[in-house]
């Protein structure tokens, strides 16, 4: 739900203590389980704790501080604390050592249930979700890849179409 | 570029001469070179085609055929010809035998280049891509997951604050 149109996602880490946080559009929804698909390489410095921790949190912001992920993106957690430097709010998860963001409009707390060396691509389960109701501001942005994005229009109900698709609950 | 953002797509398949679409939302960009990743599984009808012959064609749909991509998505190859049944128009590709989609705004001709089985993740290399820029109708769509779509709203370019991590030419 919150992360199959491919938003623009902050994903943060916990590693022996010290926060950081990445900015990534490299992302799939794998199911309608609650399971989807990051990708990410050695060149990040995220790529360590995601796996000697084998947690996340994947954390999803709206345009309001669109400008602060882009920036979290262009820089490295190995010379900046990007939570002080940001000015982002840690707050304690339920399930992972990994913060969640206070600024986010939804959390969602993850575990790495496998790493496909081969293509660097990380399978989460999804455990925890927290979605910020109250929140006002609610439009995501889409990465385009050249440094410009997208941000979330108007809704269309298709509903009635995708009913056989659709499970029960969703 | 144009998969980046996450819109829900068409992927058109020939499986001995007969064409298919299928419509999915479950994609990623995998880097910055022509790389990324879908996800289906059997119980879908373009499954075996795209194991069998290896190619595909990623068709990027904008929001005046959004009705049309959400019924594609609806009903099965097994039993209807979905070119003919939604006046959709397959143009002679130039690399592989899957159909480009005359009404898409961008085509895309992929060879899967890996099928990791476990997940039913497959690595496409896009080899050819075809981009309409004639056309008005720019906007994508992307799927909610529970029958609601988004369309896209007003671009935001932040450029300026990523040239470090934006390869040149792009």
């Amino acid at each position: 739900m919150l992360l199959e149109p491919g938003p623009v996602v902050l994903v943060s880490t916990a590693d022996g203590g010290k926060n950081n946080v990445m900015t990534i559009s490299w992302h799939m929804v794998m199911d309608f389980t609650p399971r989807f698909a990051i990708l990410t390489g050695a060149w990040n410095h995220s790529y360590k704790a995601l796996i000697k921790s084998r947690e996340c949190v994947i954390a999803i912001p709206t345009v309001d501080i669109s400008r602060k992920v882009v920036e979290i993106g262009a820089c490295s957690g190995s010379d900046t604390d990007k939570f002080e430097c940001f000015g982002l709010t840690p707050i304690k998860a339920k399930w992972v050592k990994a913060p969640l963001i206070g600024e986010c409009i939804a959390n969602i707390e993850c575990r790495v249930s496998d790493h496909i060396k081969k293509h660097d691509i990380f399978v989460l389960d999804a455990i925890q979700a927290w979605v910020d109701d109250d929140r006002k501001e609610r439009r995501t942005i889409h990465a385009r890849g050249d440094g410009t994005f997208i941000v979330d229009g108007r809704a269309i109900n298709y509903r009635e179409l995708m009913l056989s698709k659709i499970p029960s609950g969703v």
